[in-house]
């Protein structure tokens, strides 16, 4: 990476990332250090003192420019398309051999961690780098994707980025605002991007092998295992609902128990529900993660409360089968309390299954370099759930500290990321000869 | 009242409340019609289309001044005092006599009814006034007093006025300021009063009889038993605490129930608990008024809950008992969940008792004109509270509809207040006879 290119980049992003860009000069790192590269990456935020790259921010423009010099090193030509992906391209054997997709996202949530997304692209780009440097060309194309938004934060939403490359992108999502009033469709152009060309940046699955992404677990299944990696069966399905308890405000004085119609208790009962309900429900999770109480005084018996209601579970009948209970449940609470129910489903996503051939093929190259192998569902939405609806893809999950994801603690075992590196590499091979097997 | 007095008072308020003047002035009404005075002061608002009157505002000021002039129209002179409690005085037959306090407060919360507090005073207005017609002057003087302050919306404090009355005002509160960083001391001055008055203002019991209030009810308890009116015996004491539990913020979709520790989990087992409690503790009342879940977002486990509770009871001893069998439930949550519990006492009042032998005289003059008679403590606190601190206090409820308070529906019978006034008068008649028996 030169100098100048930096400069190129923009001089007011070089001046505001002036130090990033000094330590990056001052000493050029060995494509395989992908930990140093992902502590590089969590210096270019748009907040000061944290890590924050929402969609179309100069972190992320500057981000998109780093890591582009990042896939040049490693011999890749590279691209964005009409939302700002950035897209790496390394050649296969022959002129248009197939595509195989590798890749993360590159933006993150508010005050994020270094390795939820980075680091799924960074251990592809050092996948392509060990290719680079061997001067090895496999049967199929491979390109590096750069999602340019997967977490959604600055426009309530999830995985722009992949949706543009499966072709699900809704044109309505154009207009939504940011907290400052920019549509999606102005700040894509100012990204760089063509909102008209959405749709045509959709990738032609017929030219496409499969996605591949490596993620932090965000969980604590494999710490709880003392194993570095575990593959991915399916990405949850999630119902996403919202419930409403309408009782009675009333003075928290003079209203006797017995003529209450306290809507926190009513609330309260059903929160306690939920847990239940999934504590004795394998793989099923539940999450009450917002009650307002209203009109929430000390002195006021709480006449309405609102909750949200986030179920997942790998398998859609299992979810559905639960949201059904609990809405009886919740129903059941709100008649015996004399109380009105509201419940609205806002959002529902069906469970996706990971590629079986793909995933044993991963499965294999862990298990040559871990004494067990763990297969887990994914809680956490990703890219790979959007891509799967066009291409087989798999997921290869990495150990992180405690569980713990959207959060400046966020940590991963620098040996672990060396592992994951190896049993990617391993699987390229595999895929490759199982590849010419097929089509010799 | 003449056009020159209302014109007198503040050429500008004059020009706000223009229409309720015009009213006013219009069609003079005779004193007993408290009900339509109460509907007058209602229009006296800081918030055009709604009954909100804080103290020290243009709607407060102007409320003053027009019951003052019902004052002065119902033979009292007025004064005002260093926090700027309007009071009306009425002679006794001797000069020197003892004084009988009559009032309850003239501020109201924001978006209120029209009875919580007014009534009282109109009320009292309205016995001088039968008094004055008649040309009876009782053994002992009356002053009838309109608080300035005992919703305390403005200052987030309670009952300003009668603790200036009581003498047990705060010099802190001075420096508090309002939610345009107004301090106390200054609204003081700029609504006539003088902050360094406050101590002198303080009444010398010596001189007092008692202090009498009629207020509506806040809660069904009269309507549920179908009478109109009911004494108090004692205004709960009050404990207001605030609790927190602290668990573990987490990823609603990667963290295994099993691997939990949500905050919201263990405040809905606290709040059913309270509930419980409550409900098989007679007289208790026990709520939750505030919950608020951190980070509260749909898909992250609730790390932190705070909430309020309100224990209130005629009783101390039920309810500090309640209060630690309650931190003894909060405290065995928290352990069984591996959290951490804060909890904080924020306020605690003693109950008052109400003074017996003026009861006793309330609850005759009840017990004439109501088939049944019925003692209740109250759940709110009240002026009467505070003046309970240096004069024998006692109060008289009035049935409100479904027992709603602070909010524009509050509704009471116009027949009920007719009862009150009687009640009132008859009580006066009864005091008075007793006072000469012991003071010939």
């Amino acid at each position: 990476m030169t100098r100048n290119a930096l400069i190129r980049a923009s001089s007011d992003l070089f001046r505001r990332f002036h130090s990033v860009a000094k330590e990056i000069l001052a000493k050029p790192q060995p494509a395989e250090s992908v930990t140093h590269r992902c502590d590089l990456l969590g210096k270019i935020t748009e907040t000061p003192g944290e890590t924050t790259r929402t969609y179309g921010s100069d972190a992320m423009r500057y981000a998109n420019t780093l890591v582009g010099e990042w896939m040049r090193a490693a011999g890749m030509t590279t691209r964005a398309d009409a939302i700002g992906n950035l897209i790496g391209h390394y050649a296969g054997a022959k002129p248009n051999a197939r595509i195989l997709l590798l890749g993360s996202h590159l933006d993150t949530v508010r005050n994020a961690g270094k390795f939820d997304g980075p680091l799924g692209v960074l251990l592809a780009i050092a996948c392509v780098d060990e290719l680079n440097r061997q001067k090895i060309r496999l049967p199929f194309a491979i390109e590096v994707v750069g999602f340019a938004d997967e977490e959604g934060v600055r426009y309530q939403t999830a995985c722009l980025g992949s949706k543009v490359f499966a072709g699900c992108f809704e044109e309505s999502d154009l207009r939504r605002k940011d907290a400052n009033g920019v549509a999606l469709a102005d700040a894509i152009r100012r990204f760089g991007g063509n909102p008209a060309q959405l749709k045509s940046a959709r990738l032609n699955p017929k030219t496409i092998l499969g996605y591949v992404e490596a993620h932090i677990e965000q969980g604590p299944v494999l710490e709880e295992n003392h194993l570095a990696l575990g593959t991915v069966t399916a990405i949850a399905g999630q119902t996403r609902a919202r419930l409403t308890f309408i009782g009675c405000a009333g003075h928290a004085g003079t209203t006797p128990m017995s003529s209450r119609k306290d809507a926190l208790c009513a609330a309260a009962e059903f929160i306690l529900a939920v847990e239940k309900l999934a504590g004795r429900t394998r793989g099923l999770v539940a999450t009450v993660g917002e009650a307002a109480a209203r009109p929430g005084a000390s002195n006021v018996i709480p006449g309405e409360v609102r909750l949200s209601l986030d179920l997942r579970h790998a398998r859609d009948s299992v979810r559905k089968s639960a949201r059904r209970t609990l809405e009886k449940i919740a129903g059941r609470i709100a008649r015996r309390r004399r109380m009105q129910l509201e419940v609205e489903v806002v959002h529902e996503t069906p469970a996706v299954k990971c590629s079986a051939a793909l995933s044993k093929l991963l499965d294999a190259a862990v298990r040559r370099r871990q004494k067990k192998t763990v297969r887990l569902a994914s809680g956490a939405g990703h890219d790979a759930a959007v891509m799967a609806g066009i291409t087989p893809a798999a997921m290869l999950f990495i150990r992180c500290k405690n569980g713990l994801s959207h959060h400046p603690d966020e940590s991963v075992k620098p040996a672990d990321v060396q592992m994951a590196l190896a049993v990617m590499n391993d699987f390229l091979q595999s895929l490759a000869k199982k590849y010419r097997q097929i089509k010799p």
